[in-house]
């Protein structure tokens, strides 16, 4: 029961309320709206992060959370506390200081590179601050639990981690610290690993659909964190850094960093012609030679050489394909931060010149075939030798090479499980588990005794979210010209409610009368008490993105006020008797 | 009501519960409890956070917290926030890394010394890992804030802060990284400081007596911070690091560090005698040279000779009195990093000998004076010279300096307030509280415009407290042989459910079922499953400290059972019809 005006009801508000709580006025909250973005906010999550009062930078890559941004934050942090508490995962909290020989043990210290951020405490001692907790959970565990009686145990914290980005970019997307939230299983067998990922997997499935995102769950590369499986979770966004491949037909659906496809095997039947040597005069580029002799550039091989410390290595792919750096990474067994493109002197030391490289007659250069081309008949390649390419070229017959898989997978290749035609999205990477196997536990002796008193490494999965990041996806998911429009999930208050003219004494009066009673049914609620004009705090309203909107203006007399969602255009007159009722409906909707 | 054995009992449970919770079972959960405590945990709350499985120590003054010490942590913060909230405080999170230029405009980057971690990015800019928050809290404002119209405003956080102790110790007292509540207000004039801080000063005082501690609220040095005034909240206990000066008449209390006292003024009225050269051979100290005189320790003045950078002082107290260094780095303008003892050399530089300093006839030396050392009469200090002393010495007829108070306060002293005689107790500080003042807000300029246009600084108040100390203040005085006593109020789980045999089915089933009510009535309670000794599992109840222990036995075929409170010895046998009750009782009393 909803009763404006009534003595008895304004005296209950009153003496249940502990002291009036002012602090949700939004004349004393501390919420920075600005009219305008700042230049550098590249996306709208950001842009809208920034203009709502969210967040403030502070330098590239580190950010200051404001009230509202944190309610966010937290309202995020307990729904996945729920839900991994759900599956029997256990919370506890690891420092950010991490000692260098914990890192040595597991043989990342000098792996990591730059991302990392080193510091020397006032001993000299080395430490990192943790980009991941790996090493230290593996740390914990193997002091702790030594009988297969203690497992499976799964392990998580929500705390701050630390990587030194190149490019700190896209607001909360990539930054420099940031909130996450990892999780690490340990089981003493496949099987048992199985179902920590499985269970994971569906926590995270409930969590990304609680916070209301589009997502897909994508098959994933398993980089330096290593592994034997790993899947990432991806809202969908057109300004996402990620590719996602997915299969119009079957349910395969990859990041493309790891996507495969069915490889082109029409040329398989053709015959092997006579290799010939051609003069291609100044045409350097695969689509200026492959003009020239008139073939298209799936007849052409490209050839990119690069090198990693003292190896100079070609790589070779079909010209209309994109060189895959994190397949190449894993063919090469390095990471990314070590690849430098060859110099001129490095392909002039292997015989060969810039422009008209190719396979055949190469010296101290190790050679990664992309598997395609073993079925791939006929192809020009470069000659190493100025303006000449060598034209009817075929693996095996004419050079051979270590045959890895280094081409990207692009939209209308065919899904490498059934063959039908795969589409391309871009995903903002939210979540990634990993099954580890053994990766840390064995390095680590991170060891159970088994029924016969055996003593055999644990089985890993490691489980992340990146908490803030989760608030620039909702964001770019749910917006509109006019601000955020919040999941009634992670709302920072889900009513606003705004009387018209605030020197109105029976509009204002009205107004706290409604936020009152709205708080006291346990529904985050603010007060817009602000002398304002009415559009300015509208404007305002729907720029925090509050999910429910109470307009105490004229009518309040008749017992009538607006209410309006911000996720509609629609304001509809209702009778303050109902409001309650309404507000409840509104928020068990969603 | 609670019904044992009731079929429609059982199935209101099962229906209601969304899963069996079974990570309340103890048998699933993390909490790796030590019969004994490692060698280096060094006082009682260390070893028991060890034993009980709260922490885990990583490196020197480095820890992970488990389950246990979370779910504690957890309950301290949400006390924390309540209060604060209710003070209109509103909280926000700042990151750990701070940019250089930004403790230069404070000019604290040189003044902090090594206990700050500082480290680089990848594009060598400096950073530290923040110490303390002030430069950025009054960044955020000055950037945001304009008008008067707009204060006070008073911002928190929880977050983690990094000082590179010089010696980490006593488990949670002094680490490395740690977790702080930090509290900056911001206000037009004196008296809205005022305000601000006896608010944050009266939220402390209910969170310290939520929290279950014993403290006292003194009078403290603003050290490096710096301002006006200051309030340390002392949790009483013998182990704590600070001695608490407080009269046993009027409220006067204040931290060694800062108190005062009533100076001795006995001599005020004797005579100056002539004064003498009187040979000393070979008594180095105090004591012995009073021995030789045949005088009190107090009519001998003791000379400290220290060097700060290039400026050698003397420092004279009454030889009864111990020497401050927090005053005696105020009265010099420095921290304590930089004071050295002075060398032999520098002694001699000065024109004095080791053992026979004093102040008359020195070269290039500052002369501090403690200010008691004006009212004594005819005493004895170094002759500068082996082997002697002076007699009948007197402060102004031969020789002067700079007055101030250096000597530090000791029970029995007499109270500056009233006159009469203090005490003295130790106490850990678990909060401290400080009017800054314009100290940040000036040289960074945080100005707000006033009714008349007129730009002025705001006056800043910065208020803390340690997070993870309060969890080692709280077990120091909550305790005994056996292991923790959790208040009530911060307890991990308020009940424990013990089946005496796991094996017998009708004990292990009702224990569940008693358990899952408790739970249901919202009150956190564990179940102890593990196939053990009913002794083994009473010793980890008392350990881990439960505040109510329920124990299922044989009686429970008679409907009775054991409820025992883990800070009284008497054991209840109940009904299981009243257990219900009795737990809420025994909650709400607490």
């Amino acid at each position: 029961m909803f009763v404006i005006n009534k003595d008895s009801f304004l005296l209950n508000v009153m003496t249940t309320l502990y002291k009036e709580d002012i602090i949700m006025y939004m004349s004393k909250m501390f919420i920075p709206t600005l009219r305008e973005a700042p230049n550098d906010a590249d996306i709208a999550s950001h842009k809208l992060m920034i203009r709502a009062g969210l967040v403030r930078n502070l330098v590239s890559g580190v950010y200051n959370y404001l009230p509202l941004g944190i309610r966010v934050i937290e309202n995020i942090k307990a729904i996945i506390r729920e839900e991994l508490d759900n599956k029997d995962a256990q919370e506890i909290l690891c420092s950010a200081l991490q000692p260098k020989e914990l890192w040595e043990e597991s043989g990342r210290w000098s792996d990591y590179g730059k991302e990392m951020f080193r510091l020397k405490d006032r001993n000299e001692r080395e430490f990192c601050l943790g980009p991941t907790h790996e090493e230290i959970f593996t740390n914990i565990v193997r002091k702790e639990i030594t009988s297969y009686k203690q497992l499976p145990i799964n392990l998580y914290q929500i705390q701050t981690k630390y990587r030194d980005e190149r490019r700190p970019r896209f607001g909360l997307l990539r930054t420099r610290e940031f909130v996450m939230k990892d999780a690490y299983s340990f089981d003493r067998d496949e099987a048992g690993l199985d179902k920590s990922y499985k269970d994971m997997y569906d926590a995270y499935s409930r969590i990304f659909d609680r916070c209301a995102l589009e997502w897909k769950a994508v098959l994933a590369d398993t980089g330096a964190i290593g592994g034997t499986g790993s899947h990432q979770f991806m809202a969908l966004s057109d300004i996402g850094e990620s590719d996602i491949l997915y299969c119009t037909n079957c349910d395969y659906a990859a990041d493309r960093e790891k996507a495969e496809f069915m490889l082109d095997t029409a040329d398989d039947a053709e015959a092997e012609k006579p290799f010939e040597k051609i003069h291609t005069p100044n045409f350097a580029t695969i689509e200026e030679v492959g003009k020239f002799l008139n073939e298209p550039t799936n007849k052409i091989v490209k050839s990119v050489v690069v090198r990693v410390g003292d190896r100079i290595i070609l790589a070779l792919i079909r010209g209309d394909r994109e060189l895959n750096i994190v397949k190449l990474c894993n063919a090469l067994g390095t990471i990314e931060e070590y690849i430098q493109m060859a110099s001129e002197s490095d392909i002039e030391a292997i015989g060969s010149v810039p422009g008209y490289i190719g396979p055949i007659g190469l010296k101290n250069a190790e050679i990664l075939v992309d598997s395609e081309l073993t079925h791939l008949k006929n192809f020009y390649t470069g000659a190493n030798e100025k303006d000449y390419h060598l034209k009817n070229v075929n693996y095996g017959r004419d050079f051979t090479g270590k045959v890895v898989d280094l081409a990207s997978a692009s939209e209308g290749d065919k899904c490498p499980v059934c063959g039908k035609p795969m589409k391309m999205e871009r995903g903002i990477e939210v979540g990634q588990v990993f099954k580890l196997g053994t990766k840390y536990s064995k390095p680590m002796q991170c060891n159970y005794l088994d029924e016969n008193g055996k003593s055999n490494p644990m089985l890993m999965g490691c489980y992340g979210i990146g908490v803030t990041r989760i608030l620039s996806a909702i964001i770019e998911q749910h917006h509109d010209d006019n601000g955020i429009i919040w999941p009634m999930s992670v709302a920072p208050y889900k009513v606003i409610v705004v009387p018209v003219n605030v020197k109105n004494e029976e509009q204002l009066n009205a107004a706290k009368q409604i936020y009152e009673t709205i708080k006291q049914n346990g529904i985050d609620a603010i007060l817009d008490d602000r002398d304002e004009r009415a559009g300015v705090k509208f404007k305002d309203a729907d720029l925090i993105g509050i999910p429910l909107r109470i307009t105490v203006g004229k009518k309040i007399g008749e017992g009538i006020v607006e209410f309006k969602k911000r996720n509609e255009s629609k304001i509809n007159e209702i009778s303050t008797d109902s409001l309650l009722e309404q507000v409840n409906k509104a928020i068990a909707l969603n």
